[in-house]
């Protein structure tokens, strides 16, 4: 297996990225690595034989940043990290991408060079989320600011293969992000998605509302990038507004500083646990070959742990199960 | 002043908010009460000779639940307590009607009885949250789950008069709920919202992401019902789940359970404040006559504040200069 690895455009920086690199060769021993970022910081790092012989260099210093528009700086920027790798993984005989760098940029460069599935209308973002029971897909978060019914359908066909292939569920419990769990609730769009769901060969279990997402009932979580984007912003505001109050209540009197002092290593452990970021990468789900979006302030582990989950994905050859099941609801 | 107050529907029953509107009675002297409710309940709690004198009782024990659809319902229960209490509010001389039952029912009957001002295209519901710095409005909550920008527009200029004259802000600083900070962020109608709200005579500091509003930075948080719904509800589910999972983390040692008890009365008020059920009452912007909604899990304390942050909006007469400034923006 051969995987493309863009080093550029996160957070930490390419030789983060590249070491995360070198500790997945020594874990995954027939896996071969395209890396894309400057020579001279790979060059920095020491590694074994093992990996020279399985490692090929494309050399830049180029990237897309965050705050780029992300259609202007993939046309313009043809030298940049990520489109070069997607041209590679396009063109040549790689069977993954994974990048740190911007969201955006990994969706149009994957958009405009891989290209979508035949039959798909949209490519998704997903994302992994803890709840009080298992783990649970959401997409989209954000590729996709207004999505049709129709959409939303392939939506949860694909959310459905990737659940069952990544979540060991059987029949994976299906749900659509609305303001009221009866049928018959929220926007026109929404009504029409309902109805369709219902008569689709999966495990629909209805409408959802956000507040009660966490308990863990379903396995996958459809919505429009608008939506899930505000959704998973809105956690990850929570998140910080709750630590934040209560490192402000823990120092209002002795006895809870002390109490603070005996806590604050399960403190830590719980809000690793409740940060999305560190749930390693997430695919793209609809384009022609594999690309993994990992979060743009992964650490080392967290780039291992990335990388992991796409052979995983590749191994299981989950594109070509939703290639098909998207074929077969088309005809 | 005389005041409206719904006794039914609640999760406390309507005994619960009896004893309020006792409490409420001994704090504020030339306050006179209508309350909706079953005359046999209210008599069996004793009163003062005092309120005997400002009480007028509408007997009825006919209430809409939270799971009916409130349309159907407000046109069929002609003697449900929030109808009769509306029908009070908009022929007798009373100066506002707060409820703690049924959103919907108290939206549609608002609606349908005391209609909406002149010139005022959708009443929206609004919520009072916590931030890092001062409170923040957030309009809408979920009357309207499609708005055009016109309809966001009039929001934002009713949650200015309501900031500026209940948070004390002289310039409240409005956001708009987006998927990006950016000009030229998420959907076509809220592109459209922006350029217009640019040109309005407020203090619009743009668009705001979810993750962001806890920061203090904005005064009054602009959007359509469904993702204010999605909103709030995500933040609620949010702070269940980390509480749910901090407790499980605090067993998970014994110096953490010590912890845990020298903590426990700071992380009760803690809890107190993140919950947006425990501030009181919100007014429902842009109907004819002031009409606030209680949480339904509101207790005789809940009851109390929310019947004093009305007699406030009612003595600043929030609903005229609201009625004014949405008359000049439409000549």
């Amino acid at each position: 297996m051969k995987i493309v690895v863009d080093l550029l455009g996160s957070d930490r920086g390419a030789e983060t990225i590249f070491r995360g690199v070198v500790e997945t060769s020594k874990l995954l021993k027939d896996l071969s690595f395209v890396v894309v970022g400057p020579k001279s910081v790979i060059e920095k790092i020491e590694i074994d034989e093992d990996l020279e012989g399985r490692l090929e260099i494309i050399d830049t210093e180029e990237y897309i940043l965050n705050t780029e528009e992300p259609t202007f700086a993939v046309r313009r920027k043809k030298d940049s990290s990520i489109v070069l790798a997607m041209k590679y993984l396009d063109k040549e005989n790689a069977d993954g991408l994974i990048s740190f760098g911007s969201t955006g940029a990994v969706l149009v460069s994957g958009l405009l060079i891989v290209k979508r599935m035949e039959n798909v209308e949209r490519a998704a973002l997903t994302i992994t989320l803890p709840t009080n029971k298992d783990k649970m897909i959401l997409l989209d978060i954000g590729a996709n600011i207004e999505c049709t019914s129709d959409i939303l359908k392939q939506f949860a066909i694909m959310g459905n293969i990737y659940a069952k292939e990544t979540l060991n569920k059987e029949n994976p419990k299906i749900a659509l992000l609305n303001i009221g769990s009866e049928d018959g609730k929220g926007t026109k769009i929404l009504k029409e998605t309902y109805s369709i769901l219902e008569n689709e060969n999966i495990n629909f279990v209805g409408n959802i509302e956000s507040r009660d997402i966490f308990d863990g009932n379903i396995d996958v979580l459809v919505c429009d990038g608008f939506h899930g984007n505000i959704l998973l912003k809105t956690i990850e505001g929570s998140v910080k507004f709750i630590m934040s109050n209560m490192k402000k209540s823990l120092m209002s009197s002795l006895s809870a500083k002390i109490g603070a002092l005996l806590i604050k290593s399960p403190m830590r452990k719980l809000k690793k646990s409740l940060d999305y970021k560190e749930y390693g990468a997430c695919p793209m789900l609809g384009l022609k070959k594999v690309v993994f979006k990992g979060h743009g302030s992964s650490d080392e582990k967290a780039v291992v742990s990335g990388i992991i989950s796409m052979c995983d994905y590749i191994n299981k050859d989950i594109n070509s199960k939703i290639e098909k099941q998207i074929e077969k609801g088309e005809n």
